[in-house]
């Protein structure tokens, strides 16, 4: 089994598979060793405000740290030998966020959202991700920074 | 009006007016000047990973964010004198999360769960929260620390 | 007084006024409304491991609190009306770091170091700065993101 | 070669050959598996605001991270068998801090200042520390949140 198909499969769990993700409707424009970006369409049900129309912070920290532990997920397939890769599944069991920093610069407003991420620092046990939140206008609504375990 | 009125206010537009807020059951334990807690059932749409029946870390981050965000709510309205609590939907209007970090300390396994907040830093701009997630055996699941704006 | 005199004045307090930041050594290369850089030597006093000549990490988060917060003042000053200049050194009083993240990449090795602010979030009680840190061969050590009170 | 006597070598080491925990003037006040705490003397070289005798928040973030890395240490000490505590060297000198936030709730002043740290999550890989300081009153000047790299 070659990478790109590898990540292809994980890219279809995170989007299938994963119940939170299919609530909050995510599909994956991007997906290689060193970006991954993600989109988003607006919903009601994401509404945190009972007077604005405004995504719930708590829809924005989870799209964040999504797209943070993608790429985790596609940086330890990246640095697998042919041989290791076997064991992705494995090291995809053990994949966790330790922690993420949300910092919300604008209200949540858009019709769709793009998040994307970008790896500052990868490592064989710890991996740490920046992210970005966009909206269908190019405006930045949040920044983040996740910190990963991989192995 | 009374404060303890409007506090029982604001916790029905939290937990009755908000969309995602009612997506993730949230309802309150204690809401007070210096300590909120709210609880979440587990629901099946939680989950975060296929092979797992373990929250997602966004509905940790989410449900975090959401009890220091009511603590902040509940310190607004408890600095503000008898004259000037017709200002309080306005007030509230702007609160808003600056910044939030979620500490994952362990798998999100549990029936329901338990978010409580304490008010580590009161000003009249700013305050800081910090945050628990127990499970209903009391194991502690998660910690948040998140700055809010407040005046 | 005109706001680029201002900006001068605060930097030099900054290097000179201020005992820590002597003890860093710091210097100033870049100060307007939207980007603070700083430079800091090699200091044997730094050092933060017995066996190796890299810098400490609290070193490290301090000097990125310096360069965001000389950003922050930079942009009280840039927000002010001429009539309003008169208020700067009580702004710049109440200016203080709200809460600081510091992400650290790789052993702080180097001759000399060069940290930078770029403004994520500019409001009229807080501002949200991201910073770096590179040593003089352009290689990164260091990420950071400081929430600032600023009004 | 026991763990109380390894523990207390780290100590020394922390105190006496780190040239920045020198000039900070530190001393070990408690060093065990689940508890750090050490304290600092006012010095007017810790001065971060030109009118005010306050300290750094350099400062502040440094004595955070160093009582959490510390902790850090010990818990590595603590689960090692007999047979391996001859890689401690070894194993500390991997140590180090993956990131910190700092959040500051008071003005830095005081004649002493006393740094403690809990461990919140202390896997093989990565711990995570909870931090406080406070000064000679027993008011609370700042927490932290300090992630650390171990195995």
């Amino acid at each position: 089994m070659d990478k790109a198909l590898l990540l292809n499969q994980v890219g279809n769990i995170f989007v299938e598979k994963m119940p939170f993700n299919r609530f909050l409707g995510i599909s994956i424009q991007t997906l290689s060793a060193d970006k991954a970006q993600i989109q988003l369409p607006w919903k009601d049900e994401f509404i945190g405000n009972p007077t604005q129309k405004i995504l719930h912070g708590g829809v924005i920290s989870a799209v964040l740290d999504n797209v943070g532990g993608l790429l985790a997920a596609a940086s330890i397939i990246d640095k697998l030998s042919a041989e290791e890769l076997h064991s992705v599944p494995n090291k995809l069991a053990t994949l966790g966020t330790i922690d993420i920093r949300t910092d919300f610069l604008r209200p949540g407003r858009g019709e769709h959202f793009i998040a994307s991420a970008t790896l500052i620092r990868s490592g064989n046990k710890v991996c740490v991700c920046r992210m970005e939140l966009h909206n269908e206008l190019g405006i930045q609504l949040a920044f983040g920074t996740g910190t990963y375990l991989v192995g």
